[in-house]
C-alpha cells in the first residue's frame, strides 16, 4: 500500500508543478504585455530576432544542464514567443507567399480583360508527350481505376530503382521509394517527418517559398543559409557549419535551383553531404529541374545515398505538372513514415496516372526536347536581359532567370510592372527577405511573347 | 531614455521567468520518471486518462483565473504530458490503425499466393461509367495537363454549386467550395485548419480510424461520442452537450456512418447542428457514402449551410475511388485557409480529372444502378450474417456491416479469421476502443464470393 500512496503523492506534486509552470506563465505574459505597450510607445517593432535567439541559447543550456531534451524545450519556447507575439497584437498567420498574391492579382486583371504575359508561373507549357496521354487511356480501359497501396506501384517503384542504378550507380531497394501526389507532397511529407518532434530546419536562401511554409506547418524553424549574386549563389561550407545548431534536423538543397538556375559543382555537394553526416543531420535535395540542366548536372545520389532524402517529380521532366506525380527516395524507416502520412491525408497518388508514369520513364527523347526547347528560350531571354538594368547569373539549368533590379526604389516593382505593363514577374522578396530587389523570370513561352515581355518591362523601368 | 532601460529591464524578466519555467519542468520531469518507475513496480500502465483529465481541468481553471487563453494553455499542458509519457517509456508514435496492419497482413499473404477474399477494403468494385473514362482522354487530347488554381476549376465549382442548389435547396457561393485531391484530404484540411490554434474535435463512436489519426496530426485531442449497437447507433443529443468543453471547436459526423452504415434522421441533425451553434462549434459533416442510401437520406445542407463543414467525393458515387477527387465546402473564409494548406502540399488536383470530374455530375444512371448493386449484395450478406452468431444494425446505407460478434474471446478474431481462412474482415477495435467485440465487413464483391466468405466465416468462428 505504501507505494500506492507514494503514487498519490507524486501524482500530487506533478499536479502542483504544473499549476506552478502556468502561474508562471502568467506572470510572463503580463510581462510580455508591458513590454509590447513599452516598444509601441517607442515605435519598435513586435518580433525581435535577437531577444529570440537569446532566448533560444539560454533555453538550450538549461536543458542541457538539468537534461531536458531540447527539441521539447525548444517547442516550450515556440509556444512562449508565438503566445507573446500573438498578445503584442501580432497574430501568427500562416500567409500566402507575396508571390501567390502577385499570382492572385494577374488572374484578377485577366479577368477584367486584360492581356498579361505570365512570367511569373513556373510551369511550362509543353504538355505530356503523346505516348503518355495514350497510356493513360489504355490503363483506363484495363480498370487501372483503384486505389493504390498508399506507397504506390511497385512496378512503377522497380522501373525508378533501375533508372536510379543507370543514371547515378546507386542501389536502391523499391521499398525505399514513395510515389507521392506531386513533388510538393514529397517536400512537405519530408519535412513534416523529420521535424515531427520539433527542431530547425536549414534552407538555401533564395528560396522557393513552399520550404519555408512547409517547416512552419511542422511546427519547426527555418535557418535561412544566404547566397548571393555576387558569389555566383554558390553555397558556403564555412557558413554551413555555423548556422548548423543542435536542434538542426536537415540541410534542404534545391538543385537545380529555383529561383537562382545554379546547378551546384559535385565539390560543393560533397562538402554538404560530408558536414551532415559528421553533423548528424540529413540533406534533403530536390531535384525536379534535374532534366532541365544546360551544363552537366550532379546528383546528390551519385555521391551517396544513405544519408539522403531525394525528391524527384515527372512535372518538368515529361511536361506532366497537371498529372501531380512525384517520388521521393529515403531510408525505409523514413520512408515507412511518410507512408503514414500519405496514406492518412490522400491514401495514394491515381492508379492510371501512375501506370502512364511507367510509361513516360521508357521515353528519352522527349525530356531531352524539352530542355533543347528551354535552353533556347533561356539563351533568347538572357540576351534580351543583357540591355535592361539588371544584372544576373546566367542560369545552369531551369526556367527561370533571378536578376538584380540595378535602379533605385524597386519595392512592388512587380506589382508595378504588372499593373502599368502587363507582364506578370514573380517578386524577389518571395524567396527571401534579402532578395527584395530581384524579380524572378519564368521562361516558359514562345520567343515571340518573350520579346514582347521585355518589351514591356524595359518601358516600365525606364 | 528612460523606456529604453525599461524594455531592457522588462527584457531581462522575461528571460528569467522563462527560465524559471524551464527549470520548474525539470522538476516535473523528475518526477514523473518517479511515477513511472513507482507505477512499473505497482504493475500499472503508464497512460491515465482520469489523471489527465483532472490536469485539463485544474489548467483550464488556472487559465480562466490568469487570463490565459486556453488553447494555449492546452497546448503547453499537452507537450507536459506527452514529454512525460515518453520519460516514461511510452514514446508518442504515429501509429498505422489496426486496419492498416490487417491490410498489410492480407496482401502479405496473397504474395505468397494465399488466396484472400477482401472484405476489409472500403472499395467498391465497380469502375467509373464508360462516358467519365472518355472525359478524360477528351480532357487529355484538349491539353488539360496543366495545374489549375488551389481551389479548382471554376467550370467544376459551379456546377457543384448548381447540384447542391437543385438536390439541397442551399445556396452556395462557388469561392465556398474548394475541390480536394480525394475526400480523405478534405477531412485533413479542414481538421488541420480548424485545429490550428488547438483544441479537441468531438469523433463519434465508432469511427473511421482516419478522424482520430487527422486530429492527432493536428497537435489536438479527440472526444470520443459513444453510440451502441443498442441504441441503433444513434446519437444521444445530451450526451453531446455534455462533451463538449471550452476547448471543442467542431464535431465531426460521418452520414452514412463508415462503419455502421447508420443514417442520421433529420431530428437528430438538426438536433446536432442547433447545439454547435449554440455552443459555438462547427458541424464537420462527412457524407461520401450518401448516394449509397437504402432509405431516405437528409444531408445536413437540407437544414443549414452557414456552421457546416461538408465533405464530399466522386469515389463511391460514379466508382471513382482511384481518381482520388472529392470536395468540400464551407464558409469562405475557411475555405481560404484551407486553400493555402492543399496550395502548399499538392497545387491542385489533376485538371483532366477535373473535368472528368464535369461529366460525372451530367450522369445520373450510374449512381443509382451502384446503389442499387450495394443494396442487393448488401441483403445478401445480412441474409448470410443473421445464420452467424453476430448481432448488427441493418444498414440504412454504405456497403458495409458492422456486426457484434456474440462468442467468447474474440481479441485478434480478425487476424485468426485471416489466417486459418484467408477472409478478411477488418477489426473493430480500429473504429474505437469500445468496439473490440465487432468487426466490420465491406460488401463489395459479386454474389458468389460473399457466400464463400461467408462460409468460411462460419468455419472460423464455429
Amino acid at each position: 500500500m505504501n507505494e500506492y500512496n507514494d503514487l498519490e503523492k507524486l501524482r500530487d506534486n506533478v499536479k502542483q508543478v504544473t499549476n506552478d509552470i502556468i502561474k508562471l506563465i502568467a506572470k510572463r505574459n503580463d510581462l510580455v504585455v508591458n513590454i509590447g505597450e513599452t516598444k509601441s510607445k517607442l515605435g519598435l517593432s513586435t518580433k525581435n530576432i535577437e531577444t529570440e535567439e537569446k532566448l533560444k541559447n539560454s533555453m538550450m543550456q538549461i536543458c542541457e544542464k538539468y537534461g531536458i531534451n531540447i527539441e521539447f524545450g525548444q517547442k516550450i519556447l515556440n509556444l512562449l514567443v508565438d503566445e507573446s507575439l500573438r498578445l503584442q497584437g501580432e497574430e501568427k498567420q500562416t500567409k500566402q507567399p507575396l508571390m501567390y498574391q502577385l499570382f492572385a492579382e494577374a488572374k484578377r486583371l485577366e479577368a477584367e480583360g486584360k492581356k498579361i504575359i505570365h512570367l511569373e508561373v513556373g510551369e511550362p507549357d509543353y504538355g505530356p508527350p503523346e505516348p503518355v496521354k495514350t497510356a493513360i487511356n489504355d490503363a483506363l480501359n484495363k480498370g487501372y481505376t483503384r486505389y493504390t497501396t498508399p506507397k504506390g506501384l511497385i512496378e512503377l517503384r522497380k522501373k525508378l530503382v533501375d533508372r536510379i542504378k543507370h543514371e547515378n550507380g546507386a542501389d536502391i531497394d523499391p521499398e525505399q521509394i514513395m510515389i507521392t501526389v506531386g513533388g510538393k507532397f514529397a517536400v512537405y511529407a519530408s519535412i513534416m517527418t523529420l521535424l515531427n518532434k520539433g527542431g530547425e530546419g536549414i534552407i538555401v536562401d533564395p528560396a522557393w517559398p513552399v520550404y519555408r511554409v512547409c517547416i512552419a506547418r511542422a511546427g519547426g524553424k527555418s535557418i535561412g543559409l544566404k547566397t548571393t549574386l555576387e558569389d555566383d549563389w554558390d553555397l558556403d561550407l564555412e557558413e554551413l557549419k555555423e548556422v548548423i545548431s543542435p536542434l538542426t534536423k536537415f540541410i534542404f538543397i534545391n538543385n537545380p535551383s529555383n529561383p537562382t538556375g545554379k546547378i551546384y559543382s559535385k565539390q560543393t555537394l560533397k562538402g554538404v553531404i560530408d558536414i551532415a553526416s559528421e553533423k548528424g543531420i540529413k540533406v534533403i535535395s530536390d531535384e525536379v529541374y534535374s532534366h532541365l540542366s544546360f551544363k552537366p548536372f550532379t546528383s546528390v545520389l551519385d555521391i551517396d545515398s544513405t544519408n539522403i532524402i531525394y525528391i524527384q517529380s515527372f512535372s518538368k521532366t515529361y511536361g506532366m505538372t497537371g498529372f501531380r506525380l512525384g517520388y521521393i527516395l529515403a531510408e525505409r524507416k523514413m520512408i515507412d513514415e511518410m507512408v503514414k502520412l500519405q496514406s492518412a491525408t490522400l491514401t495514394s497518388a491515381p492508379e492510371f496516372i501512375q501506370y502512364s508514369a511507367i510509361n513516360a520513364l521508357t521515353l528519352s527523347e522527349a525530356p531531352q526536347e524539352y530542355m533543347n526547347i528551354t535552353k533556347k528560350r533561356v539563351d533568347f531571354a538572357c540576351k534580351l536581359m543583357d540591355d535592361l538594368p539588371f544584372s544576373y547569373y546566367r542560369p545552369d539549368g531551369t526556367f527561370y532567370i533571378f536578376p538584380k533590379v540595378e535602379t533605385k526604389n524597386t519595392p512592388n516593382l512587380a506589382f508595378d510592372i504588372l499593373k502599368q505593363q502587363g507582364v506578370a514577374v514573380a517578386p524577389g522578396a518571395s524567396f527571401g527577405d534579402n532578395y527584395k530587389d530581384f524579380l524572378r523570370f519564368s521562361i516558359c513561352l514562345e520567343p515571340p511573347l518573350i520579346q514582347e515581355a521585355f518589351d514591356k518591362i524595359r518601358r516600365a523601368i525606364t
